[in-house]
């Protein structure tokens, strides 16, 4: 039985408020072992867990046995990569769903990273346009960025994210013990996109994280509670004010214009999302020094947290500049053929801008490419 | 320049009331001779047309050359027919719309009937997460059914519609003359949803439709834009009421349990959509007779009108009882593994059961196959 509104309110660590599609996050340590924490948001008795060749051995088993009291609980099991991000897995998921006979009242439960749960919650938007959807996060990055804010999608081969939905879930669950298994690189392209909430939002959560980054990447489970609660709750402040990306919600894109040239050119894949990310925001750094918007001293601040986070600071020799402009053109905020970028104008401010001067853009693209130093 | 709220109602046929996305429907002869018509309703400086091999030739370069206001407008032609409304064929959509590096702003303009409609309109639902669309029915089943409830999908390989959203158009241009190209058997197809509409909700209006069947038949321009007028009106009232298929809306799919199982066991493109619904209108009411709710002399009517419209009355023989049974179960109607059916309780009253026995059932599926007569 569900619990009241009120109880699960309380247990939350927050809730992401929009209105009869709001839900709670839960963010602790060994929440997966509290199966009732997710078998009060199944609505149905039929549920589908969607998984990689990775995480599915760690805990998919545990998750499944937690819910026996279910009638019927499945298991898609998908390839491990963003390069699996397709339309071409997607259907395969459609085919397990069509095949279990699966109906609208069966709840896919994402388990995983983000990759996994971009396309399951794309997944569930659409299969008979619209099933349950549940999100259990078990990398940094996802449990920070992609389980808030109900964006759902694939890639193009030349396009990152292009296919998707807006689809809220049911209930985020967080579990910091899944971070255990977790690889440094994976744990550092999360620590990007924490980073990013501070330079965007908030300079005191910056301060804490440079403090703090020691710990973090030693996977202190009191740092990581802080880190990933403050991280959610900022983004949930502007899903809150904006859900449909009007305005505010492209703040979030701070230093992802930049990474996703990065990401696309080198084959997805080959850089972690965060990793491009950390490059991208030193680069939206870069630009935003150059624009007399941040002092030289804040620049070289982002070099060194993103640095220390163990991130890229540089876009990749591989990629000619040229290539990473010419791929700058296919981000989603191009609006009628006009670039338009997330800069800062001091540190824990962000803005977006179509007014960078193309010289000066290519001069950063130069400055921040590894062929610089 | 967009016309104000009030002159787009008082030129439109009809207003689907959804609030902040309530949109126009437009009735009427040679509205694609108006091309302000189509053009207040992009908002943007981009439109993509998208159309098929059979209505391209027909009617897309007048639609575009009417459209040069415009910073770039774009055409993809696919092929014709429902086997194509597939996610393979999406997927070519969308490497279109990223090679002519559409953005956000890019209105979608489906030209065509039922399958370019719903599968342009899922294409603009997922691409980017959403983008502006505009549907120009040009079959009669599209003009009173697809075009008007925000229903939009593909096809899996083994169940019609299972993938898609729900997304509305920014206007709906329903022009009668494109009907005039439409073949004998497309126009049948058509009177099937228009039949429809009169035996689940309006015995008035199936009285009309009994009464001026052949003029419809012959293409009679005033028959056609009241039967138009009158199914939309049906429609948009039901999915005022009920947006997201929670109950009232189940009603719409009367005769479409038996048909998508037909369409699905024939292969798409077989038989065509409003075909099977001829069928399984035949079929619901002999169920519906068989559970004493409605009269002898009703069911020789259902049937009688259906024949009279040009359509099949019974399933056919290639298909087994048991391959139509079977198929059934996978209807997005199922729930928890219970088929529940749309049956008529008297003419132009209809209501969702669950009640119909198995063998009752069984018996409707042998009465009305093909080897029974």
């Amino acid at each position: 039985m569900p619990d009241t509104a009120a109880e699960i309110t309380n247990t939350a660590s927050l809730v992401v408020d929009l209105a009869d599609r709001s839900y709670p996050i839960y963010i602790g340590v060994d929440l997966l072992k509290q199966p009732e924490l997710l078998a009060r948001h199944i609505p149905g008795d039929t549920a589908v867990v969607v998984s990689n060749t990775t995480v599915a051995p760690l805990y998919a088993d545990a998750l499944i046995n937690g819910l026996s009291e279910f009638k019927k609980v499945e298991q898609i099991v998908l390839p491990d990569g963003e390069q699996y991000k397709s339309l071409e897995v997607l259907s395969t998921i459609f085919d397990a769903l069509v095949d279990a006979r699966c109906d609208r009242q069966t709840t896919l439960i994402a388990l995983g990273g983000g990759v996994i749960g971009d396309i399951t919650g794309f997944a569930a938007a659409s299969y008979q346009r619209g099933v349950p959807f549940i999100q259990i996060p078990t990398t940094l990055l996802s449990q920070v960025d992609s389980s808030v804010g109900g964006k759902t999608g694939v890639n193009h081969p030349r396009a990152k994210n292009m296919i998707g939905a807006f689809y809220q879930p049911r209930c985020v669950i967080a579990d910091i013990r899944t971070l255990d298994t977790l690889p440094d690189r994976e744990l550092s392209a999360g620590l990007a996109e924490i980073i990013k909430y501070g330079l965007l939002w908030d300079v005191d959560f910056l301060d804490w994280i440079e403090t703090n980054i020691a710990r973090l990447r030693a996977r202190d489970e009191a740092a990581l509670k802080h880190a990933i609660t403050r991280s959610c709750a900022i983004k949930a402040d502007i899903v809150n004010q904006d859900e449909r990306e009007g305005g505010l919600r492209a703040l979030l894109n701070l230093g992802h214009t930049f990474g996703h040239a990065i990401e696309a050119g080198m084959g997805y894949g080959n850089w972690l999302h965060g990793e491009a990310v950390g490059a991208g925001m030193c680069m939206a750094a870069d630009l935003s020094h150059r624009l007399e918007w941040i002092s030289a001293a804040d620049l070289a601040r982002v070099y060194r947290i993103v640095a220390a986070a163990g991130l890229p600071t540089q876009s990749p020799s591989e990629l000619s500049i040229e290539t990473i402009r010419s791929l700058m053109d296919s981000d989603k905020k191009v609006q009628s053929g006009r670039l338009r970028l997330v800069l800062m104008h001091g540190l824990g401010s962000a803005l977006v801008t179509d007014k960078a001067p193309e010289e000066t853009l290519m001069q950063t693209l130069q400055n921040t490419h590894a062929s610089a130093f």
